[in-house]
């Protein structure tokens, strides 16, 4: 029998990957099932990575001169009904509201009262009732570009929800902006995409691949839809961000026009692009292990743990003060913008304290004993590395390399993520190894498959159509700016001019 | 004839003090109807106000421990039921989801299907859900205090709505604690009202009477409602900001428990305290004049309007780049934590341009011409002083000064409005003056009456009521740490220790 580690999460990625998942999300606290069917609760360490990604985006945002705002929650069900393929792709999964009260019953109990003349729609996307805002504040092209963007939660009733990756309510933002000329939308839209980009590769440290979706993956009413890929452990996809061309199709339905420059009325052209809380779910199975969650530092919820030990009441008060001294130098050094967040957790839990803030992924743990503070050090642990894995460092340099080593971590993290998708992606050249690469080796482990085939393929939807009946794959996006190669459909074999990135998805 | 100055928002306060305040939304560009009933779309210029109320108060909650979360927009119709005086309460406005999908329907429209098997409320507010999520997450004393706070969306289905101060859906921030003991308790109360106090005073530059609300004008379900009141230019009071103890009693209706050191069982004592965007009215009638909306700086969505002035194409480089370098150096000064925020507006659209500024209510207006340049100076109007009363500043002094100008005006406007309130508010001890305070003096003005009235109370609620009924007047507040005085209820005559203060109130 080899030696076997005990790990802080049962089951393992490698037993039981969407239970392990389950298991991260409550061992570190991120959020919980709500009694309300398909709704989360965000808890204070999650919500923390919300905070700090609604920060970092919205910087973004507004350095590229867009502007918040705030449109209703409800939506008039005429509103959903003018954009036809719009009304198919969100209709179907929808809370609707009837009813403006609750009476009293004969039983005692609280009923419906107050019917709606017109049933409102709870927002599961906001073009609509945006674009009727944009075309009252469009009549000359002088009011464009419109560039607005909202923090929202939205609503879509999904029947299978898992915590972040697909609930009935998320938050979200979504920007909509309004342009005078076709490439001045096809600009923006692709702008958003560098900026979610960024965000997901710089901050969040998970790679992703930029690309274009398929006719039958687009927004509904896009014209083009835009997407971020990123690989999960389980060597599934997950889209971390889509950025749409809208053309002129929501313009004509919302009747957004401007006067030109020469006085001719045209219809503007628009685009809309989000991120959701979502991508706390990506976090979380790019970078997780099992021993829970490891968040990368510059988007943690928090970056210390410090974690006082004193034996006797003698060593406390020394203990406590040598730790609060500790975190105000910690706390003043500059990281990335932000300041040092430390944690002072002086729960007197003995060996448990470590192992709950490994399971909550902070990215540095550092343990003060009497010890320690004789030498003037602290015994630090970092969440790249083995939980037993720990070192002794002088107190004054672990200060002065602080930000050092968490951009250590960040750029490790960063590192293992993408090594680990490029070892899981392959080109794929013959329609038998498709099949093989996507065919789980074990049927009992039928989460476990190959990961990205980059092959080719036609351009033709019955051959995409084929592979999703076939193997639950799709494609997840044809990349940006690849190189332009000849080669044979993976499907029907016919000529094809790129390789596209095929993948099981959440 | 008198000189009657032209005034930029039509009708002047004196003439139609409601339909002056939609023409200030309007002509400010804060916000406006949508074609959604009671919602309001918050534009860009009004939801920079609420970002800056958010970033003020999110700091301050943080500072006493307070940590952010997110519970479902949702409640289940019998967690309303749990407590009875808040279903009374909340129960009768309110949105009602009870189907989860829209289907075709023969004649082509889309029509509610899939009903719920419980109908589902869409939160007024959260002390239900939130009491739900806290009672699993207490179960020892040390898993108290728990400070949560919560930036949602509410919904109140409102017959007469008027944007910010009364709108089917609005923006708040909610915050719940639960605390071991009774004392806690209270004092956390008290903490966040005064952390109410210091922004409406110190940012929103509004004086507020701090206070506690009658039994019948209490929270539904709370054991005592502390309170924010201010005056409005019309003389009516406005709440600015609420904060409730709430006993025993949603701890009791959630079964929100603890073990105590002594490992008793004990119910945890809760708070809930809130405000909402309603502020934004407050600000508009607190401050706006005939001219439009006033922005204290502290709050304001931006500082400081550049606009450009120049007359041929060969001004043109010159007057944009002084104005950018201009821009440039504003927007490096600190201004109590925040920068400068600075707007060029290079429009071409001459006189309009500065009354565009002056109604959206920006502090300071800068005029930029090749004759100012030439003497190296900038040509200033202040908001808080007369349209026409603009002054030459040399262009050093102007940037060394602005952060000082800026204080200037916060206290300006702050010292304004506490005359204002100070002028119309009485002490009145007889019934025959009250009534006459409060009974318009024109007919066909009956918005204008006396103001706040300082007069006693015997603590009957019969005398409440009686006011109530003949004057729609309401006591706003017992003050807090007033002095006691003996003296006669002013509707009954009985002995009363303390005067109150009525007032007619939005």
């Amino acid at each position: 029998m080899g030696r076997q580690e005990k790990t802080a999460i049962t089951p393992a990625r490698a037993e039981d990957y969407p239970e392990w998942y389950q298991q991260v999300v409550n061992a570190s606290d991120l959020a919980e099932n709500s009694p309300v069917r398909g709704c989360m609760v965000i808890k204070p360490w999650g919500y923390a990575l919300w905070e700090n990604i609604r920060g970092l985006l919205d910087n973004m945002f507004k350095e590229t001169g867009v502007k918040n705002a705030y449109f209703p929650l409800f939506i008039p069900k005429r509103f959903l009904e003018k954009e036809a393929e719009h009304v198919e792709g969100f209709a179907k999964e929808c809370a609707v509201v009837t009813h403006h009260r609750l009476e009293e019953s004969e039983d005692g109990g609280l009923v419906p009262a107050g019917p709606l003349e017109e049933p409102l729609v709870v927002r599961p996307t906001s073009e609509t009732i945006i674009g009727e805002s944009f075309s009252r504040w469009v009549s000359s092209y002088r009011d464009l570009p419109l560039l607005i963007n909202q923090w929202a939660n939205v609503v879509r009733w999904e029947m299978r929800t898992r915590i972040f990756l697909r609930t009935t309510e998320f938050l979200w933002q979504e920007g909509h902006t309004a342009h005078a000329t076709q490439e001045e939308a096809m600009e923006r839209t692709l702008l958003m995409l560098n900026i979610y980009e960024k965000l997901v590769q710089d901050y969040l440290a998970i790679p992703v691949l930029k690309g274009e979706k398929t006719a039958s993956e687009r927004f509904p009413g896009a014209v083009n839809t835009f997407t971020l890929e990123a690989m999960m452990q389980d060597r599934k996809a997950l889209q971390a961000g889509t950025s749409h061309f809208l053309g002129q199709n929501f313009a004509k339905a919302s009747d957004i026009k401007y006067q030109s420059a020469q006085e001719d009325e045209v219809y503007a052209w628009t685009t809309s692009w989000g991120v959701s809380t979502r991508l706390i779910g990506a976090i979380i199975m790019a970078h997780g292990d099992d021993d829970g969650l490891v968040l990368p530092p510059a988007i943690a919820s928090s970056h210390v743990a410090l974690m006082p030990i004193s034996k006797n009441t003698d060593d406390r008060d020394t203990v406590m003060d040598f730790t609060h001294t500790l975190a105000r130098e910690l706390g003043e050094q500059d990281y990335h913008g932000r300041k040092i967040d430390v944690e002072i957790d002086d729960r007197e839990t003995g060996g448990s304290r470590g192992w709950d803030w490994i399971k909550k992924g902070i990215p540095v743990r550092v343990e003060i004993g009497p010890r320690d503070i004789a030498r003037n050090s602290v015994f630090v642990g970092r969440r790249d590395k083995g939980s037993r894995e720990k070192e002794s460092i002088p107190r004054d340099q672990f200060i002065k390399t602080i930000v050092q080593v968490l951009d250590e971590i960040q750029k490790n993290l960063f590192d293992r993520a993408l090594r680990f998708r490029e070892e899981n992606s392959t080109q794929i050249d013959t329609s038998n190894d498709f099949y093989a690469f996507f065919t789980p080796k074990k049927p009992e482990k039928a989460e476990i498959h190959g990961g990205f085939a980059l092959s080719h393929w036609c351009g033709n939807e019955a051959c995409e159509e084929k592979i999703k009946t076939d193997l639950s794959v799709t494609i997840r996006c044809i990349p940006l700016n690849a190189e332009k190669e000849t080669g044979r459909c993976i499907a029907c074999g016919e000529a094809s001019v790129q390789r596209v990135v095929f993948a099981k998805a959440y």
